[in-house]
């Protein structure tokens, strides 16, 4: 399965990109945003595109998915300003949908954030405007992909990431209490989701837990 | 007919308060953030109910619309910030929307931006980031008003607003060129587009122009 990832040269996408290595069905094609991210990839043979989520159109995009079977989305403006936020987070990520469903890539998974909804934008006004802005337009992104989409989407919701060696065990489900995951973990539970059509039409929060990888997304 | 304003102490919404006042069939509920925006509205006995779009809940506004028929939303985070646009534009309207919806109130009378969409996201990326995100906010929280929800919407796209006296015709339709169009005009058509059903599920954009304002609103 080729997996068209956007944000390839994020912290999750990069762990991803080092397990597809081991997963010889999965063939990584990344979208990078400038060629100075690119070495990563030519030394683990993995294809790259420069593409940028801002500037270029839905067509660019769809014409980077004709020979895809998937895409996970995994960018982020992280803390380079809630003007991005609005533009990768939600602009971007819309733009990114459009553009599979222009190409006809049904597969989509998307990386969220741990908690959308509306009770979670409610919290936070007064302290934390940042993560309000965050958390609306990823909740905006999903509720896009979920009832405006025609996708097949997988929505995961990881908990805070973590750089720490994946334990190859993790928590699934809606509801959990917030902890922590290996950025590594998640990376594993992507691959799992795309490897196992049963998640089609689900998302669940990955945590750190008890279950195998693969045993927990069978489960979702 | 009892129409809740949020957003009532905006300039457009002014003018359609000082013309509630000769349209005996428009009776306002205007909700205002503070209470010392009360007394426009008191000189013109007008009930005011002070809710804020940011920190009321959707519950809080469905009490609102308890015992009115129709809502229009008017509110607008202006210059305050990209935080508040997200907020107020874009969340602030879903959420007015949710509301709307929870008290059954069908019919609602959208204040957009001029043009909305994807070729117009895309423009003014580098010059004006904080127009860029205004567009968004405000395209998403049409999409949304237009697809996502069972409400009799009307969308009205004003040119740029000034502050002359209205001429009492108007241009709609959509694609035209940008232009001006007073306020009052705007508020005009707010009122026409309250007084003819045909305008459900309907948008255009109201510039300067020469049709006498209710017989655009009936063209539409």
């Amino acid at each position: 399965m080729k997996v068209l990832v956007v944000g390839a040269n994020g912290k999750v996408a990069k762990q991803f990109a080092n397990l597809t290595q081991d997963h010889n069905d999965i063939d990584e094609k990344a979208v990078i945003r400038d060629s100075g991210q690119k070495s990563f990839f030519d030394e683990r043979n993995i294809e790259t595109q420069v593409l940028d989520i801002i500037y270029n159109s839905i067509e660019d995009f769809a014409e980077a998915m004709k020979d895809v079977d998937a895409v996970v989305f995994s960018a982020g403006a992280g803390g380079s300003g809630l003007d991005k936020t609005v533009m990768v987070d939600l602009d971007g990520a819309i733009k990114i949908m459009t553009a599979a469903e222009q190409a006809n890539v049904k597969r989509f998974v998307m990386v969220s954030t741990f908690r959308t909804g509306r009770k979670q934008i409610a919290k936070g006004i007064e302290n934390d405007a940042p993560l309000k802005i965050y958390t609306i337009a990823k909740n905006y992104a999903d509720e896009w992909l979920k009832n405006r989409t025609g996708l097949d989407w997988t929505i995961v919701h990881p908990g805070t990431l973590t750089d720490e060696k994946g334990s190859g065990k993790i928590k699934v489900g809606m509801g959990n209490k917030h902890g922590e995951v290996p950025r590594q973990d998640v990376a594993q539970a992507i691959i799992a989701s795309l490897e196992n059509d049963s998640t089609i039409h689900k998302e669940f929060e990955v945590l750190s837990g008890d279950e195998p990888i693969d045993d927990a997304i069978k489960s979702v």
